[in-house]
């Protein structure tokens, strides 16, 4: 037979055993915070309607999008989840309750140049709440909240989820008669980080056409900082001239008061004049997250709040907010920087059950008692010298080595070998049970361990 | 702005809230189930390249793969999990340990013709173990067992596991001098159930060439039924003709010995001689599921054990047993038949917290806690009148409404609405969490509800 040599396409994660196991605890962390929260899962297809997916079109998405003809079927693989989730709200607006709350945690495709740390599938982790016309402030701040619950869960503990308001830097840009330079204004501002202040100036000066004096307004109001009650009063100071802005800076207090009533720590939050987040999708509050020892990542976790989720398939003003977290890309670089704790089990079982004798039966009984204990027992049935069986054991990382020989069936007993330690000792199933859980429980900790 | 008709492709699944709430538990308790017999999790990407999905080759396969060009790269989505595994066991083969077990719950792609109850994106749950030149015959019965285990946590009692071995069809054949027409008696035999034997006896003689002796005696053989002790009595008394056969036998005979070990009881399995599953793949142990009140469903879950996994990719002699669940198929039979129970809350939160104040503060503080305690908590925000704030609760069909005035913040205590019975009753927050807890745990069962 010829051989055709194996091979994962560039770009796609697919992991081994033990960091698929540290991944899957990230997804558990996920599902039950979001869910805690009276989030519904979704789960739509990975397939669309190509029309549909691209109906706001243009741009770098119709170049990354894998689209493709089956029959006269003109398709495409979805290239995030909110456009499905859109086409799902206005599908079935008379079946939900809005506000309509959903999490989906699903693969997303982008056909993107393959370069490291970059994937063409990847994980993302999104909430979303859409309202019916209305959707009150508060959400505005429960959302971040949420991000705030799942990346402590994570045991992150330095991270910062930046707030801004679309409606201040809007109302700002209207103060100094430049809406309609806000596009490029904000593009050139978000660049800030890496280029400086001086050259921000002259590419506002020379390439938007501002003013010397109206640059010199825009670099001093977005490098206002201070504690979240410092950078609020500096705004303030600016209130009174223009409606949007003066509503933004409202609504940016509620969401400070609020993130504080959902008990998150000042530290784990900011006002952040700088965030920006796309030019006309979002309408409101807008959220970076950065990992404060890791700022070159750029954002792990970002969202905001829109006005119009589904104007291309639904007469029905629907406003939302939601955030998504890049899951694959996350893990891939919590991973790359040694981040992930090493000292939580990996193995696919709590116990291996090894048995020596001929005869099954007692082993097999004796794993099935264990897993009605809550273990994870794997049944080791193959014909190999004892070496060998432990050297498996081994191999598998498993913790704890269960033996049943002729010795233990007779006093109605197991050994029981901690695999780390090389302890062993007899015990009956149930003290077996007992003791490993309790040696597995005392094993916890966080998946991200921080340095 | 131009309205684009929302649409999900026909063959897709997707389901409301409801709906997938209930799909979701079924996710849970393969989950967990399969965990627990120490499989690892294993996630392989949806895009693979075509030559490597494609390696086999032939038949229905090749027409219904999606298969499109992306750049110069030639990609197929995934049709089973089984060609993924046989890929990612190749290339990872010596970084992982043997046995390997691993399982994958994920979508996989058919481009078949529409019909009811036929999808073109479907969920497989899949288990399988995967020696490395041997496996022991122990884990051609605990699939089963598992797979026992995995129906019974859905609710059900009412099905069977049928079990043949593919080394004594070959040996009977073989014993008759039918080796060569093997595969086209296997598919005419299958139709046994259809046509009836006098037209399986006539196809075998006018079509497949047998004397009417030897269709006779394949009939004869066929026809065996009883109990399994009976079957194999039967068996036994055509052994000493050929090698092949009687090593079947042997390996059935331990396979029914294990799978009464592992606690499944008599009438959830069942020998069967008529099951072949395909014709080259399968060497040994093969199954089939039926849901017993519903035959005309046809098998629920099928799988068997192999010889040669993944070759190929690699020279590695690489043996397996392995079984699939057709899940979304499976869950939409289950809905369409009214099995899925309906006592089962499907509503996103446990309890939905309204506040009654402007200050939302206590409000976000109460849902907080009765998070802590293990509560799914929606608050709810929006400034509408009382009425509208129940009519939502009543729509997302939330169990429980926690209704906080002045009143209740003053005697430091939250009103509980039973919003079926309309009780409602002030209790402390604790108290309000431990009510409800046990009031959701009364109301436990299972996700299948058989009639």
């Amino acid at each position: 037979m010829e051989i055709i040599k194996p091979r994962t396409l560039s770009g796609f994660m697919e992991l081994l055993p033990g960091k698929q196991a540290q991944f899957e605890r990230m997804l558990t962390i996920l599902r039950s915070t979001y869910a805690s929260y009276g989030f519904a899962a979704l789960d739509t297809p990975v397939i669309e309607d190509a029309r549909i997916l691209l109906a706001k079109g243009g741009g770098e998405t119709e170049k990354q999008i894998y689209r493709f003809q089956k029959g006269d079927s003109d398709l495409a693989l979805r290239f995030d989840l909110t456009v499905p989730l859109a086409k799902y709200v206005a599908l079935h607006a008379n079946e939900l309750a809005f506000p309509f709350r959903r999490y989906q945690i699903s693969k997303v495709y982008r056909g993107e140049r393959a370069q490291r740390g970059r994937f063409r599938e990847f994980y993302q982790a999104d909430i979303d709440i859409i309202g019916d016309g209305k959707l009150d402030i508060l959400n505005e701040a429960e959302i971040p909240a949420i991000i705030y619950k799942v990346f402590r869960g994570f045991g992150l503990n330095r991270f910062q989820i930046r707030v801004n308001n679309r409606k201040i830097l809007n109302g700002f840009y209207a103060m100094l008669d430049l809406s309609e330079k806000s596009g490029d204004i904000m593009r050139t501002v978000d660049k800030l980080d890496k280029i400086g202040a001086d050259k921000v100036r002259t590419i506002l000066c020379d390439d938007c056409g501002l003013t010397a004096e109206q640059a010199d307004e825009i670099l001093k109001f977005i490098s206002i900082r201070g504690s979240n009650a410092q950078v609020i009063a500096a705004l303030e100071s600016y209130t009174g001239r223009n409606e949007l802005f003066d509503l933004g800076v409202e609504e940016l207090k509620a969401v400070t008061a609020n993130l504080s009533a959902f008990g998150v720590p000042e530290e784990n939050f900011a006002v952040d004049l700088t965030i920006a987040r796309g030019l006309d999708y979002y309408t409101g509050t807008v959220y970076e997250t950065t990992l404060l020892d890791h700022p070159e990542i750029g954002s792990v976790c970002s969202g905001g709040r829109y006005d119009n989720l589904a104007g291309y398939y639904i007469e029905k003003q629907l406003p939302g907010v939601g955030i998504s977290i890049g899951l694959t890309r996350l893990f891939y670089v919590l991973d790359e920087q040694g981040l992930l704790n090493p000292q939580l089990p990996t193995a696919p079982a709590d116990a291996l059950v090894l048995p020596m004798t001929e005869n099954a039966g007692p082993a097999i009984a004796l794993a099935e008692g264990l897993r009605q204990k809550g273990l994870r027992v794997q049944l080791y049935g193959e014909q190999k010298k004892f070496k060998q069986k432990m050297a498996y054991a081994d191999k598998l990382g498993v913790p704890f080595a269960v033996l049943l020989g002729e010795d233990e069936i007779a006093e109605n007993v197991c050994s029981v070998k901690n695999m780390r330690t090389g302890e062993q000792q007899k015990l009956t199933a149930d003290d077996a049970a007992a003791y490993i859980l309790a040696a597995l429980a005392a094993e916890g900790g966080p998946i991200i361990l921080e340095k």
